[in-house]
């Protein structure tokens, strides 16, 4: 793992639009699926997944088999991390307003949740059961009715779906499962089909033709960001443990060789002896080729002068995850601008964050941190404005909203105005 | 103006992609700005304004000089729709909030501005200083410390830039001004030039080239949604007074030909009444072409059988505007689930929340409302998670936290928990 001076690393990678035969193939498979709905899904799921599906809807009774495929310790574990997680979102939840003005006039805000929310989950060794927790959590605490989870049809597990997927989503309080998955999932949720009728908003992450997809349906419907590799950083002094710094770069490093893991320190010291112990600690890893590739390509040791020479640099990277390991950790939380999720003190493993705790582990990436968020209430939640004007509030503002809309040209907006304040029998305003 | 049964109307039109020349000059010009920086805006200047900028950057003197081009009613008539609009976004802030657990953890959300914000500001008749105020207000409101304004160079006004323009970006807290529009201007925010700095979010209307470059450049800087031709649906019973209905309609319609304006209405009358006044007030119009072309092709008095049945109307619509003109307005609220800004009653015209409410008037178009929002201080902030685990914690949730991380094949998530685990000497959970 390479020692660098922070001023010298950038993080920041250039935006995936995909091939020219990519953007052509999810742009013909939308269109195919809008033309010929189910049918395209089954000849696709022919072609790309090599599976016949008889039907596109996951059964009750499936699902209630798919109970007897997993083991009781993980049912529990993952029970538990669905009670944190509810529970965190639930301190998220807003509520609308109405407020009540002098002249009897009414202005406010409704907050509402989404009616149907679709949710992709990858097949695979991609499909984590913890993401279709974190995906779907949040959306059933905003009071979305109708959460539907689409999958490809893989060729293992209760007729082709992982059984830990279905346990997930059955626990999640997912209400439609459907085997489909690529691009034309993407397209059935956008467009509907005869069995899958169309959301609102499409979240979770995918394969580059997933991507490409969602970001041809946004307008039609919403979709949440386009997750770029993983990243963590990690902002330490001498009183952290070079072992844990080193575990939890290496959690970072082993998702894929794209990922990126960066130690930010002020001390030599623990720069030299993390570097060591990620050595160490790569060797007897499974899958110790990916993790150290993501190291070697994508990880770094940043030295700095100081620890607020690295909260700035912090602030530059905009990191998914970071974790403070000071001796005071939290004297450095108000100055961190830029930061999906923040981990405080030795005991907050990001794995911590990533299962268990209760906050998103769907978090900003590429330096997104500047402007996007975790996954939270807020993205399955939309608000309406209302106003009520009175005819106090009319008489008194009119002729200002006629002058303003004069001034712009717009006479028939003038007019609106003028035709009530005549009817009213009082134009002075 | 046609009177259609609701059923066999839909507002709903194709995604705007552009031609594949347009979406190739607009890759161009955004490739030609990142390698040449200023020189590039000023080459794009000459080719496309036909004007050749000295300065990019307007200077104080400049807005100045503005203020005393823009007569006095003007400008009382604009402070006043400003101190409206800051106070009902006043009313948004969000604050964040850190939970201490009962074994010592800390689960929390950080609300922070973002730092700096771009405007976009369409030139010639499209340039309205009311979207310079609802635009830069909420960032102002936010607490976005750099809110930056770009507009095209023309060649009347200011220096090319219409002074109640500059007027409004000064009275709205607009901190930086700079001549530039189109493609070019989108490029520059998203990826700096030597005169602009890198902004975190772009708002703000514009044409074609405009919204392809917003697309373009999203996940670089995030972009608020692009906005369609806009809309009003009117709910209406006969209550309503068929000259104000009229009027609002038409203070839609005189936008632009693609805008849309429906009537709603069980009441066969009061849908003739209306029908007679729109042609009556539109034979005055400055804008009667543009107006009745927008009437014609994109206009309709839709007949339901009930009221009940126009808010189901209203729903699959999703309007832009809403206005409800019923005996009793405030009764079907809560039923409407889609809508950007609802307006009750005789009084609340659109034009009312157009210019002077307080409410924002960037709204979601096109069927989009049934999952976005006015703009709003949500746009202008982002969140962080905090995590903070005690050891305590720690201990008692290690294990799960393994096996949930075992089960998704993630060993170095595991063993990130376990080396604390061992090195706590309790590794039971």
């Amino acid at each position: 793992m390479k020692i660098v001076p922070a001023s010298e690393f950038s993080l920041r990678r250039e935006l995936e639009y995909g091939s020219e035969e990519q953007n052509e193939a999810v742009k013909r498979i939308i269109e195919e699926v809008r033309r010929d709905g189910d049918a395209a899904l089954r000849r696709f799921a022919e072609q790309f997944d090599g599976v016949s599906v008889a039907e596109l809807r996951v059964s009750k009774e499936e699902i209630e088999a798919a109970y007897a495929l997993v083991d009781e310790s993980f049912l529990q574990a993952l029970r538990e991390a669905a009670v944190r997680i509810r529970s965190f979102h639930e301190k998220q939840k807003r509520t609308s307003w109405m407020d009540l003005q002098a002249d009897g006039s009414i202005l406010g805000q409704i907050v509402r949740p989404l009616r149907r929310v679709g949710l992709y989950v990858p097949g695979g060794k991609a499909a984590y059961p913890s993401s279709v927790l974190m995906n779907a959590i949040p959306a059933m605490v905003a009071g979305v009715p109708e959460i539907v989870m689409v999958t490809p049809p893989a060729t293992a597990g209760v007729d082709g779906i992982d059984p830990h997927i279905l346990v997930a989503a059955a626990e999640a309080g997912v209400s439609e499962i459907y085997r489909v998955g690529g691009a034309q999932a993407i397209a059935a949720l956008a467009y509907g089909t005869e069995s899958i009728p169309a959301v609102d908003k499409i979240v979770g992450p995918g394969n580059i033709y997933v991507a490409l997809a969602k970001r041809y349906v946004f307008g039609i419907v919403d979709i949440d960001s386009i997750a770029g590799p993983s990243e963590i950083v990690v902002l330490a002094d001498d009183t952290a443990d070079a072992g844990y710094v080193a575990a939890d770069l290496l959690s970072q490093a082993e998702h894929d060789e794209m990922a990126s893991a960066i130690l930010i320190t002020p001390s030599q010291v623990l720069a030299e002896a993390v570097q060591a112990e990620v050595a160490r600690q790569l060797a007897t890893l499974p899958k110790r080729e990916i993790a150290a590739q993501s190291i070697r390509d994508n990880g770094a040791i940043l030295t700095v002068a100081s620890l607020e020479e690295g909260v700035d640099a912090v602030n530059q990277l905009a990191p998914e995850h970071l974790e403070i390991i000071t001796a005071e950790p939290f004297q450095y939380l108000s100055k961190i601008e830029n930061a999906g999720a923040i981990f405080l003190g030795p005991y907050s493993s990001e794995p911590v964050g990533d299962y268990f705790a209760g906050p998103n582990h769907v978090l900003p990436t590429n330096g997104t941190a500047r402007f996007s968020s975790p996954l939270n209430l807020d993205d399955f939640m939309k608000k309406s404005s209302v106003i009520y004007y009175s005819r106090e509030a009319l008489l008194r503002d009119g002729q200002k909203i006629i002058a303003l809309a004069q001034h712009e040209g717009l006479e028939a907006h003038a007019r609106a105005i003028q035709i009530r304040l005549e009817k009213e029998g009082n134009s002075n305003g």
